[in-house]
């Protein structure tokens, strides 16, 4: 069995989120808690920039949460960059424990999964599950120098510069998370690195399949279901695997990488990032489901598992899903 | 409170070792599983050869605990490599769910931290929590070329290259966790990347320290206290910083890093890496424990979380520790 039942229904507490310029002024923009109008922070690299972004959500969630920082028992936390130093270097600002997590895009997920066993079971009071992620230092890192300016290809995504931090808690009042299915690492071959969408769509469709046949949920059982950054194409390769093994999730599909960006702009497919789906799920998606224009949700972010090394090395990319469902 | 109890106390029903040639000849290599006599294991690149040796660590372990693969709910892994791909190319293989952890060297017991939770909570019936690193791969990656053939600071550690693997289960026969402290980030401003143990050992007295006023316990309830990969100058740092704060530990104490090579040689500071603790702990310790050579110990992990940029970037090297007791 890859999903779990949460008896005791961790309570999300509060949840903050910081978006870049060009995410504040995007279709959910609106929503983003801190917008940023310098995406530097006035720091000299963009790795020091991203880690600023990070610790902000961090810092508002904890702030929201009317706690004491020596109430937060833990934060699970996890970037894209090499050795998460993001994570790490915005949470060594508190006192708090740390797991340091890494699944990519599906990092999200994956500390919500974690926290919640860690709440539902009594082990911890209030924990924080958060990521970041930063266009410039994901570009440089995983593809070029940014000053070479190289041309994108139609099939990209842009990283969302963006952070977004949920706090999950025994007490208090909020959205509830109810169960989770834990994904497995699937892999299609695909090698083109510039094409993520397509190398996740098929572990997000093992995911949700398998979420379906455990729990006995259909489609129309969630208000959304909603994908982490598949963009544009790999949510109607998504669309399309799961309508072949029997479910339509058309009508109740989203996908945080399409929504995130106004559709006019360079971004083609949408956004990505691990940043992506927790600054959409924190600001956007938390709001809503605070007042109840959504009931039941599926959040299901998908990572994309290669490093610049095993792209190189003529490795295919590994994708993989976790899934959480929150209601309210 | 960072120190959580396991009320059901979880099984490591079985623990798997694979040990590079330099380790197979160390002072525990008789009790290393799979000793091997090329560390490339054929493969073209280090980085393959380190995930072909985690994948040995994976198999052999499912292999011995007489179940399917079937019944193994989730693998809980990570490396030292920039996203982790040892741990995620290793975990492709099967068909389990898969969680990608980070805390650097630290991460074997965070998986051991967070696997003992599913289990005891009643979420999971059995997971493999594991780690490994490769000298070669990480040394390249963190340092120098391999080809400069750079001289080696005597304050250096020596990365291990090997693996462990050990399953969790709800039933079963063998050790078992007991309790655990999750670590905080302490970084005391060390920035010399070739003293890991120095960076490492203010974070592995803070959860030590913790955890015996957290429970109450003082250094003689365990028959050992095992540091990660502290190496012999951490060791002593440790030692005397915990002595400072009331606790003595000198008669428990022993480090990974310290016992897994033989004094005579060229390591100076003793063994280091992800794969340090868990090949040492999966084979060593845990036949101990199973013999009842060791009744209580507390294995205590500790992480050097900086990655090549923040070095670069001026940042100090912040660390981690997290334990777990296990007695039998």
């Amino acid at each position: 069995m890859k999903t779990i039942f949460f008896k005791n229904k961790p309570v999300i507490s509060c949840a903050k989120s910081v978006g870049g310029p060009k995410e504040s002024e995007g279709a959910i923009g609106e929503f983003i808690d801190v917008k940023l109008k310098d995406d530097t922070l006035g720091e000299k690299t963009f790795e020091k920039a991203e880690r600023q972004i990070l610790y902000t959500a961090l810092s508002e969630c904890i702030n929201s949460s009317g706690k004491p920082e020596s109430d937060i028992d833990a934060v699970l936390a996890g970037d894209l960059l090499d050795q998460i130093i993001s994570a790490t270097f915005a949470t060594r600002n508190f006192k708090t424990g740390y797991f340091g997590l890494y699944n990519a895009c599906a990092t999200f997920t994956e500390a919500m999964i974690l926290g919640s066993v860690l709440i539902d079971g009594g082990y911890m009071n209030n924990v924080i599950c958060a990521t970041s992620s930063h266009f410039s230092s994901a570009e440089r890192q995983y593809r070029y120098p940014l000053e070479l300016g190289c041309t994108r290809p139609p099939q990209s995504q842009w990283t969302v510069t963006g952070a977004g931090a949920c706090m999950l808690s025994r007490k208090g009042k909020g959205p509830k998370t109810s169960c989770a299915t834990v994904g497995r690492i699937v892999d299609y071959g695909v090698t083109d690195v510039n094409n993520m969408g397509a190398a996740m769509a098929a572990a997000a469709c093992d995911t949700l399949v398998t979420h379906f046949k455990e729990t006995g949920f259909s489609p129309s059982d969630y208000d959304l279901i909603i994908s982490g950054d598949l963009g544009t194409l790999g949510s109607r390769i998504l669309k399309d695997l799961t309508w072949e093994k029997g479910f339509d999730i058309e009508d109740q599909h989203v996908d945080c990488g399409e929504m995130v960006y106004n559709i006019n702009e360079k971004e083609y497919q949408g956004g990505s990032g691990a940043g992506c789906s927790s600054m959409t799920f924190c600001s956007y998606f938390y709001k809503r489901l605070k007042e109840k224009k959504f009931k039941k949700i599926l959040l299901m972010t998908t990572g994309a598992l290669l490093s610049s090394v095993s792209a190189q090395q003529g490795e295919s990319i590994p994708g993989i899903a976790h899934a959480v469902a929150v209601e309210c």
